[in-house]
């Protein structure tokens, strides 16, 4: 292990989001090589690049710990080693600890959702920011936690929330991406295809109650209002692009004609090409 | 391994959240005994449940999935198997699949956060959800998402976004508990103590400033006043515990005194016991 790496080198690959201002993680005595290299990975996920090892007790740059990385290597490469956390923590002004259980102290808690609206605030403030993760098994020291800003409880399952360091960067990360994401929530993805307006739709129903007419299915003239209603409002919900109504008004005209010999040669009220 | 697995049987030790209307978890075709164990670990940490193996190609119960699960072994002992996805979603109505890369279909896309508030909604109208997962390499076939309702895209660092199987579990389930979370996002711990109301922190002030001149420290008569201000801001933003203003009575009191003779019985406008 070679200890205090640069990180003025070439960022290279790493993402754009991890610039010199995005927080630090650093991990406390982390035990194991693997554990090292999935949180790399997990940082890589999240656009963080700047991680700081405090005494760790496998080599975070062992065969281990970059298969484990899985496309993260330069996070292990450029980590920084530090033999104390006061060190590691050294340049930081604002740092969150994250932890499991409870402590006796007076302190500031949010959630990791809360604490990556925080944190985005005070990167943009220009602060410079700490992510602070205890060991696997045993967490943060009392003393450790008090060297933070803030601490870090995530609300999961209170018979079960203990979630393994990888996975605790994980969150903190993920929380600290979708803080910044300007994206919608949601959408429907229509590639090359377009929705098809109003009078494009109105052509599909009325070629499909025309036909349900003459097949005998809307026979029954006292129910036909109402049912006519249900089709239109199945077919409204389903959001049809252009190309889907195309594809409806050739399902109707193949089901109600297929080969036979009455087979029309184009169908009343459809006027697309195909 | 065994087929299908009663999901029937007592809940034991299973998270109160994890009753029958809690998503199913559906991984097709998972390679990795330690990657269906960290899944279990993580729905376990979400409220999660109900697990379920479309031809899973190692052992759920082997020692390494076991020793990965970290404590949500009755998660895997009450796992099912499932030959085809089709049968391991025949009875869920609504079902949101997780994919990586974007495909060509017509399709509703949701970030993680939108489709846990849409499962909500979904499962509060008692509708049976299900939330399926890829293969570790090569994730779902077209085929697969198109048997979905909404599919989930996690926003992450587009050169990067690839999570591991457990990790894609983790994000979605927490999510899916962050939904339906009301504690406070943020808060000071105050365990047994309470803050110090404005009496008492006015008490605090009082007497160190009364101490200050008596020092020397504020005796620039100009100055005084926007000092005293600086040391009033600089005090209430500490957010004191009534225990902490009792403390900091007796540090400025030390301080001034310490062992020297003049030192009063009692503290000019300081009244609290200790």
């Amino acid at each position: 292990m070679t200890s205090l790496r640069s990180t003025k080198a070439d960022k290279g690959r790493l993402p754009a989001a991890a610039s010199g201002t995005a927080p630090a993680v650093i991990l406390v005595e982390p035990q194991l090589a693997e554990n090292i290299g999935t949180t790399a990975r997990a940082m890589m996920n999240c656009g963080l690049s700047d991680l700081r090892l405090v005494d760790p007790k496998e080599d975070w740059l062992s065969d281990r710990a970059l298969a484990a990385s899985s496309g993260a290597e330069r996070i292990l490469e450029r980590a920084q080693r530090f033999t104390t956390t006061e060190e590691a923590l050294a340049d930081r002004e604002v740092v969150y600890a994250t932890t499991a259980r409870r402590r006796e102290m007076v302190k500031q808690v949010m959630t990791a959702r809360a604490a990556a609206a925080h944190m985005r605030d005070e990167v943009a403030g220009g602060r410079r920011v700490g992510l602070l993760f205890g060991r696997e098994r045993s967490g943060l020291t009392n003393h450790e936690v008090a060297l933070a800003n803030i601490v870090i409880e995530v609300p999961l399952n209170p018979e079960h929330s203990s979630l393994n360091l990888a996975q605790a960067v994980l969150v903190v990360g993920y929380e600290w991406f979708q803080a910044a994401y300007e994206g919608p929530q949601s959408m429907t993805t229509l590639n090359r295809a377009r929705l098809a307006d109003k009078e494009t739709l109105e052509g599909l129903f009325q070629h499909l109650e025309e036909e349900l007419v003459i097949c005998g299915f809307l026979r029954n003239d006292e129910k036909r209002p109402s049912m006519v209603i249900n089709i239109r409002n199945m077919l409204q919900r389903a959001e049809l692009t252009e190309q889907e109504v195309r594809t409806l008004h050739g399902i109707v005209k193949e089901l109600r004609y297929g080969r036979r010999p009455d087979r029309p040669k184009r169908q009343p009220g459809y006027s697309a090409d195909d």
